[in-house]
């Protein structure tokens, strides 16, 4: 079973206060990108996987999906989801995404974010996934870029010429990656890009696009701290089709 | 025109001095990744973009295939390339790969190694060589690795703390990298994974995978310096299908 660090007080805390937390997905940087790789709502049958305090469930069902279903290993994210909207159309569950089983052909969107750096098994989890979608649909999802979790000490360097730079070490070397971050101790798994990509092509998707995140001009402008987001990439998006 | 850096009398002999240069392909450490990605040659119209000395054009031909045209920037390469070899079934030109046009559905495979990370514009590339070829036929390339490039100064560093890293800075911002490799001034085209790889599927070409390259436990074991390479890719290869 996958850590549930955000069922741990100091976590949990913690990340309820963070900005996508408080103003749901205006308060993500990437949601922009990741909204340009949506299909249209209207309609669709939808899952989210890792659906937190529910922000994308309201959203796609907002925007006009018939049925928006919404996992996650954290009931006390769950339990504020709920709590926010009571509605036929939505339902979440309790999944440790590692064992989930979804019904075969019965999606037209599965989306996550920022969920599947937690994972162990990606493989199991595209290939499941992949039967869950209806031929045609689309599987737009985001992580942590392995370039932002690859080092054993991600974190900004300075260079004795004084030079800001990331480091990059052990991107090679997949697996477990441990940060202290909101708390101690969050259990990451680092795979590379191509792992990623060629999971999703072994499972027989489509690539469609991969945005390595970063903010635009306007963006920078308004946020100018933001400017070193475009040093080294935080966020991988990407969008395949069944 | 793209900078003719391997007719530059440092950099070509330079250049001619590296493993891969005398020993050929099974000089290149990547070889044994990128043939795994390469149909049987038999029958084949192969073409090489940046083909250097035909050590793969050679190879092409001698595991089969029909007609095998190597494009290269060097007059000096050529000229090596032309004497190692005089076939019915080769054929090399000088050819600036930015400008270059192939006739329609003539190749069955297009190849290309350490190329286009010189050339500006990739995504008319693609649109060429998707034209270029048959439906259903092969597109095998390597370049540098986006990480490899990225930084303004790209070179192991060490931490105050005593780690060796690499580091990134300016992953985003894509463009002109001019580095000192075999002689000054070597001007090469930065680009991330997804623009590479978003340029290809624009193209109309389906992904089919994505490997950054690092040595087998064998090759370590072999040549216990290349273990650092582990710590970050420097050659990304791609396959993709018209």
């Amino acid at each position: 079973m996958a850590q549930n660090i955000y069922d741990t007080a100091a976590f949990f805390d913690g990340y309820s206060r963070l900005r996508r937390s408080t103003e749901g997905l205006d308060g993500a940087a990437e949601w922009p990108a990741i909204q340009e790789l949506l299909p249209d709502m209207r309609g669709r049958r939808v899952v989210d996987l890792g659906c937190g305090f529910g922000w994308f469930v309201r959203w796609a069902r907002a925007q006009g999906a018939t049925h928006v279903q919404g996992f996650d290993l954290s009931e006390n994210m769950l339990a504020r989801a709920r709590a926010e909207m009571s509605d036929a159309g939505v339902e979440y569950a309790i999944a440790d995404l590692e064992q989930l089983e979804l019904p075969e052909a019965s999606f037209d969107l599965a989306y996550s974010s920022l969920t599947f750096h937690y994972i162990v098994d990606l493989a199991r989890m595209a290939r499941m996934v992949f039967r869950a979608l209806r031929p045609g649909s689309h599987f737009v999802f985001t992580i942590e870029h392995p370039i932002y979790m690859a080092s054993a000490q991600p974190g900004w360097i300075l260079t004795e010429d004084g030079r800001k730079t990331w480091p990059i070490d052990g991107y090679s070397r997949e697996g477990q990656r441990v940060t202290d971050w909101l708390a101690k101790g969050v259990v990451k798994q680092h795979r590379t890009m191509g792992t990623t990509i060629n999971a999703l092509l072994a499972a027989g998707f489509a690539l469609r696009n991969v945005t390595e995140w970063h903010p635009t001009a306007e963006q920078i402008a308004a946020t100018p701290a933001w400017d070193e987001e475009m040093d080294r990439p935080m966020i991988l998006i990407i969008s395949a089709q069944r």
